[in-house]
């Protein structure tokens, strides 16, 4: 089945997370003498502060990292997600480079439920940031390595759970080139 | 008295907080089947959780906002510092645009000690993440109107403090252009 890139915004990613953009949909004020305009609270970092197999000299909490991602091969085979747990996991582009973004919402059995999966095209001004549990893609980045600014829990305890899809269930990414 | 700007990097900035750079020195490890780089845990969020005057929907928390900051003009003049007595707060260039970074070690009577004010120079691939409670300056765009990815606390309670700087105080950024 082939995935049809949808163009992404706060109200269709709602139910997965948040938008991170700033423009004249985002709430903002001026700061600093009125040097700044603050496009405020876009996205809430959430995470469950416990660390039952807390490890290192820092405790559990919201880290500050750069993921460097390889620009993926089209047609692409999605052959699996990922859910983090424990905490929300933003993504911000660090070099105005477009990516994609592939979630699903909930279904049974702790699962995915593929018949929803959806693709969303992310512009190089657009980060997006995962609410605690949604089922997720790892980083897609489309035509040139490209950086991005993530923040996410870190810490103690498990939180990856990886779904790979059944036999039989192929989905694709095909943009044409 | 003139600030003299010196390069940023981990070591001279670690007295003020953290350094967000992808590169060589940072320590990362492959993720997603080799696809991606982690630079990993480059800078702790930190804050206090307590909100004894909340207000609004969500409770205290990591927010992530963009600041569009405006290209200042130079010769300027330093005339204050302010800092953040209940979180870290993070900036990371989204144009790969350079920034000034000025910044105070304590002194005595709760005050910057000016008489160690410091100027950085940020390349665009730089961010810095300002531990709880440094005295810093506002954004310092350069020369042009420049977006940063902000991650710090929102909630309840002052969280800015301010020093205008006593008279006679004076401290210049000139960038001799």
């Amino acid at each position: 089945m082939r995935l049809i890139p949808e163009p992404l915004n706060a109200q269709v990613f709602a139910p997965f997370g948040e938008v991170i953009e700033a423009g004249d949909a985002a709430p903002s004020f001026f700061i600093n003498g009125g040097t700044t305009q603050r496009f405020h609270d876009l996205a809430a970092v959430t995470m469950m502060e416990e660390a039952e197999d807390s490890q290192g000299s820092r405790p559990v909490h919201a880290g500050i990292s750069v993921f460097r991602g390889q620009a993926r091969r089209f047609p692409m085979m999605i052959t699996m997600l990922e859910r983090h747990p424990k905490g929300s996991q933003a993504f911000m582009p660090l070099q105005g480079r477009p990516y994609f973004v592939v979630v699903a919402p909930p279904g049974e059995n702790d699962e995915p439920d593929l018949s929803q999966l959806r693709l969303f095209y992310a512009s190089g001004q657009q980060g997006v940031n995962y609410h605690q549990g949604t089922w997720h893609h790892p980083l897609l980045a489309l035509e040139q390595t490209s950086d991005f600014l993530v923040v996410d829990r870190i810490g103690g305890g498990s939180n990856c759970d990886e779904y790979p899809f059944p036999d039989g269930q192929s989905y694709v990414i095909d943009t044409g080139k």
